[in-house]
Formats: structure tokens, C-alpha cells, sequence
């Protein structure tokens, strides 16, 4: 048996950043991730950092390399009918995003744990949460294959939405919230520049397709397919010529076509589970909650909670003060409702709902139209997307 | 047969305001109406005009008594949560509202039409429009029992949704879009001052509910009710008491009860048919399109409508130019959808839909309480609210 303050169950930018805050903080944790380094330094997720997101990661000095490679975006293209209407995020609002990869932000924080040599385990297994709400232990066996157990605090549950930590939690003392999409996501990695400096928001009478990048020689693209459809059905050539039809304009448009580095195919849902937290036991990041990516908000989300998190823990830990673990599922959940809306209003405007009728599709061109010529309504989208203030 | 420029169906605010546009250019126009003078006078409709619909009122001259007693509005209040939220559509648009009856618009201009000896028939029945795509006649039978025939260059279908203007399109011609929603309005006219200066829109568990006025004297209110619901499950205690629940706040509020005047229940729906035009014949008003109450837009776009069609047929049948009689259906249509959307937004916003879940329900709350907070989302409400401009 070994002791820590704070067990932190999965090694994702939720659990990594809450680690690295914790020790500036002179607190102590322990992050168990069951998979290896390598697999989660090389995992593609989100890719939109929102500003309060690089303000917090720059602020602990692990910004260093995204301010060197992530690429600073002061607009966004909302595309339909074949025209292009830039919402100007920056002028908008005076903030702006970093398109900077996920796993790049793991490997960065991964990089400073191994440099302060941080308690950090990968590819350990069997991972049970026990007595939560009283005395809370995480057994485990190690990558040598030996068994352990860990005794803390208290543990932040920062292993996703499939994770080992909301289950732990009675189901009678939680609520959970669930929506499902009727499609889903195709996603691209090409190695091929960027057809266009900023991201394109798509509405097709095909579908939803966004354009995006992860560096000056990846592109990152998406279509909007049934929830059914196997990647299988989808070859390289068909992928692109979807593409070209969704992406074209009334001028064209020069979809720059490369080689297919990976492609899956993700269903969306929304889900928030209330309250974030239950005895000793906080969940972070996707454990609690899930977006649909079209808001780019997943990260984000993250990382507003385990800033909140880390908050708590060294009010309680270091000061006593329990004030702020009680009300941390609070704190955290009008910012996730917050994202939970609009990522919604973001995916119900810009996808074509295989089940709804004309009617609901003229008032979805009306409001994109409008979103595109309103001032009020083009600041209302920027100010979510680049990420509201944290407090 | 007798013979005029422009055929009129219909004088509500659409058909009357239309005349009196076209007199004024010196163009002939007949209004024919089924009611009498006093039941169109007396018909309780909407109270909220747009800034755009009080300053053509004014400029045209029918504006003097809506200056007079007519209550320019500010602000409004949004509720929810047993909290008050004011959006001060002024401070965030520079326009406002004012509140002033429908039927008080209808006085007025019939009252214009009177003065001026402008032809205006009511209590006329068996209207038919005949040949509306080569040489438009409706045939009717006046209000002394004779059968008359009008030719008319072009006819104005102003005669509502359950008029005759619109059925005498052939189906192949047109599409509808229709939206039926879950919930109705149980609306109250009662004789007691406004409890509050201002319009309340009210978001609660036990459904929307609406606090408007239509004098210092005259308050006017609505309850969301169940479609199926009939007005006599409704007495008048019932009504106060459930008014009186909704509109509560944490601090109390004190609804001024009275005695009823008038109360019904009306459906909710949405409608819009395209085009609004079919050879010689013109819709207008809620002929073409209808929109559920909760956006106060159902007058204000039957003026901006006619505000079009009377600039059409000036250049029609005084300069011999087609082109605006051309576009007239695509140029109101635009505003039509906007109107359409706004409606709706604020309609499910607002209303409590018996097949939500409560992931859509914490949806609106969050909704509800970003557009109360967010200076951007409640600019977007209120411009739509006071009337986007006309051009």
C-alpha cells in the first residue's frame, strides 16, 4: 500500500493538467493511465484550443511549444449555399483559438512530468476504485505486472466517458443526461497544407463538412455520415469527391487532396452526469460529460474543470477549507450546460437531421443566413467558441 | 361588373393597410371583407408593433391616436428560475416597441379609409376569385344580398389563413410548411392595471406564461395549456391561480387580479407557403404564413409584406414595371423565415414540451440563462423582437 494525496485515474489532458497543477501547488498525485505512452501521446482528438485553454497552459509554462506550432486563428468560415461568410472571432470579441492537436498538449504535459519526474504509470490494469466515500483506495496492477493499491485523499476520475470512475459512483446517487445524434462524424487525417488558413463550417444539402487543420502539412477533415456506416464502405477517392461536393462555393474551391493518414468514423452524443462528484471520488473531463465535436469544446471543458479541481483540492488539502470540493460539481456544470448548448445549436444549425422536415430545414438556413449577417448573433457563436471567461 | 385596379380580400391590418398605401400613390384598390365593421373592430389579436410598423403608421398618417395612447416599451422581462431578467431591447438596439392592439390599428385605418370615402365593403359573402392567373375577377355577393362581380388588374389575398385567396392557387404551385407544436395559448383579457410596466416572459415547470397589457387599465395574459384543453376546464380562479404560480418570484410578485373580459384557447402552429404569388394574385399577412405568438410577429410581417406589395403594384400599375411584382414573394419570404425562426426560437425556448427529456430541458435552462447574461445573445433577441429593418 502506498499513499498519495490525490489518486488521478487516466493520463489525458484532464488527468495530466490537473497532476501538473496539483505539484506546483506542493500537493501530491499519483496519475494511473492503463494505456501506454505511446498510444496516448499519438491518440487524434480536438484540435481547437480555446484562448482562457492556451491562457491556463501557457500561465504553468507548458505553453511553450504551442506558442511555437499552434497556429493562432482569428476567424472562422460558416459555408452554406454555396457562399462563405467569415465570422471574424477576434474583432467579434477580442479573443482568439490555437489549432494545436490534443495529443500534442498530452505529450507536452507528459514531457514535464518525466522532467520533474512526477508519479505518472502507464499501462497498468485492473484498475478498481473502492470505498469512495469513506476511505478511498485505487488497487491496480502495474506494467511489471504487480499488484498494487493506492491510497489517497481523494481521487479525480479523469478516465473518460468509458472509464472505470463513473461507475464507481452508486447509480442512485447520480442523474444522467443523454442525448443521441442521428449521425455521425468521418474524420480524416490527410498529409496535405490546409486548402484554407481558417476552419470551414459546412452546411450541404449532402450534409455537414468541416475543413481543418493540425499543421501547415496536415489537414484535418470531416463528413457527417449515417451513425450506421462502416469506414469500410468509404475508399480514399470516395471520401474526397464527398468533399468536393460539400466544400465547393458558388466560386469553387480548391479542396487540396493528399494521402489518407488515418480515418474512423465517430458517433456524437451529449451526456452530463449530476453532480460531477460523490464522496471523495471528482470526475473530470469526458468521465463526466461528452460534447459533440462540432463546438470544439471536449478539450476545452477539460480543462475548465480540473482547473476548478485543482482549486478545490489545495483549498481542502493544504488549507482545510472543504468549501470548494463541495461546490465543485456546481462551479463546473453551468459552464458544461453552457457547452452542452452550444455544441447542440452548432450541430442542429449546421447538419441536415435525416428526420426533420422542410420546415425545420428553411428555419435552419434562415438562422444560418442570419447568424452570418447579424452582428449580435456572429458574437453570440464567437464569444462560445472561443471560449467564454473561466469565472 | 365594376372594375378597380387592385382586389383587396380581406380587411385586417394587411388588406386595410394596403389600401390606404395604394390610395395614396393614386392607385384604385376595393377591400372586401366578410365580417362586419364591428367584428373586425372588437377582434382581439396582437398588441406588440414593431418600431418599422409604428414609423410606417406614423409616416402615412395613421399614426395620431397610436402616438397618443399607445405605450412604447424599452424593455421586457425574461423570468425563469423565480428570477427576473431584463433585456433593455432600447440600451441594446437604440429601437423599441410599442404596445398597441391590433384592433386599435384596424380602427384607425378604417376610420382613414371612412374619411377619405375609400371603397371598403363589409358583410360581403360567397367570395370567389376567378382566372387569377389571366383576368382576375372575384365574384362576391354586397352586403344587400346582390351578386357582384370586380375586375381587378392584380388581387391582394389578405384574407387570413383560413381565407379563400390562398385554396385558389393550384396545389401544384405551391409548397407548404407546416409545424404543429405540443401546446397552446389560453389567452386573458382582464380589467386591471398591468402588474408591471413591462411584458414578462416567463419560462416555468408548470409552462410559459406571458404578462402583457393592452391599456393602463386593460391587462393581457397567457397560459401555456395542452392543445386539447377546452376553456370551459378553465374558471376564472383557475386561471388566476395558475397565473399567479408561474409568474412568482423568489422576491413575490403581486399579480392584480380582475374581472375577465374575454379568455380562449388558440392552437399554436407554424405555416409559410411558397411562393407568395401566383399569376395575378398576391398573399399577404397570415394568408401566406402564420407564426406562433411568442415572437409578437404575426402583424408586424403582414405590414412588412404589404409595405412590399404596394411598392409592386405602384411600379406595376402606374410605371408598367413587373420587376418588383416579380420579386415580391422572394423579397418577403426572407424576412418571412427570419420571422419563422425567431418565432420558433423563442416559442421552445420559452415552453415547456410535454415530449422533451431532461437533457433538452437543462438545454433551455442554459439557453435561458446565457441569453439573460450574455450582452451578444440578448442583443440577437432583442433586434429580432423590435423589428429588423424593412430593406
Amino acid at each position: 500500500m502506498t499513499e498519495t494525496q490525490v489518486g488521478i485515474i487516466g493520463a489525458g489532458p484532464a488527468g495530466l493538467l490537473l497532476s501538473y497543477l496539483l505539484h506546483r501547488e506542493g500537493i501530491d498525485a499519483v496519475v494511473l493511465e492503463t494505456r501506454s505512452r505511446e498510444y496516448v501521446e499519438k491518440r487524434v482528438r480536438a484540435g481547437v484550443c480555446e484562448q482562457p485553454t492556451v491562457e491556463l497552459l501557457t500561465e504553468i509554462g507548458v505553453g511553450d511549444r504551442l506558442a511555437e506550432e499552434g497556429m493562432p486563428h482569428h476567424g472562422l468560415s460558416l459555408r452554406f449555399d454555396g457562399e462563405d461568410h467569415r465570422i471574424a472571432l477576434t474583432e467579434l470579441t477580442g479573443r482568439s483559438i490555437t489549432v494545436y492537436g490534443q495529443q500534442e498538449i498530452v505529450k507536452d504535459l507528459i514531457a514535464a512530468h518525466v522532467e520533474k519526474g512526477l508519479p505518472l504509470e502507464f499501462e497498468v490494469s485492473d484498475v478498481e476504485l473502492r470505498d469512495v466515500d469513506t476511505d478511498p483506495r485505487v488497487s491496480y496492477t502495474d506494467a511489471n505486472g504487480n499488484a498494487r493499491q493506492l491510497r489517497c485523499a481523494v481521487i479525480a476520475g479523469c478516465d473518460g466517458f468509458h472509464g472505470v470512475s463513473r461507475p464507481a459512483i452508486p447509480a442512485q446517487h447520480v442523474r444522467r443526461f443523454d442525448h443521441e445524434y442521428p449521425f455521425a462524424w468521418l474524420g480524416v487525417l490527410a498529409r496535405t497544407p490546409p486548402s484554407h488558413e481558417e476552419l470551414i463550417y459546412t452546411h450541404h444539402e449532402r450534409g455537414f463538412a468541416l475543413h481543418s487543420m493540425r499543421s501547415p502539412e496536415i489537414t484535418r477533415l470531416y463528413l457527417q455520415v449515417p451513425p450506421t456506416e462502416h469506414i469500410e464502405q468509404w475508399s480514399d477517392d470516395r471520401i474526397w469527391s464527398e468533399l468536393e461536393q460539400r466544400l465547393v462555393t458558388k466560386t469553387g474551391f480548391d479542396l487540396k487532396e493528399g494521402p489518407v493518414l488515418e480515418k474512423s468514423i465517430t458517433p456524437m452524443r451529449s451526456f452530463v452526469v449530476e453532480p460531477m462528484q460523490y464522496g471523495k471520488l471528482f470526475l473530470a473531463g469526458d468521465a463526466a460529460h461528452i460534447v459533440p465535436p462540432t463546438g470544439a469544446k471536449g478539450m476545452n471543458l477539460a480543462v475548465a474543470d480540473v482547473r476548478n479541481l485543482a482549486r478545490a483540492f489545495v483549498a481542502l488539502l493544504r488549507e482545510g477549507n472543504p468549501e470548494q470540493a463541495a461546490s465543485y460539481s456546481d462551479r463546473c456544470l453551468r459552464r458544461v450546460w453552457r457547452a452542452e448548448h452550444f455544441s447542440w445549436y452548432m450541430t442542429s444549425m449546421l447538419h441536415r437531421d435525416p428526420g426533420a422536415d422542410e420546415f425545420q430545414h428553411r428555419l435552419q438556413l434562415s438562422q444560418l443566413r442570419y447568424t452570418a449577417t447579424s452582428k449580435a448573433a456572429a458574437t453570440s457563436l464567437a464569444e462560445n467558441y472561443v471560449g467564454l471567461p473561466f469565472d
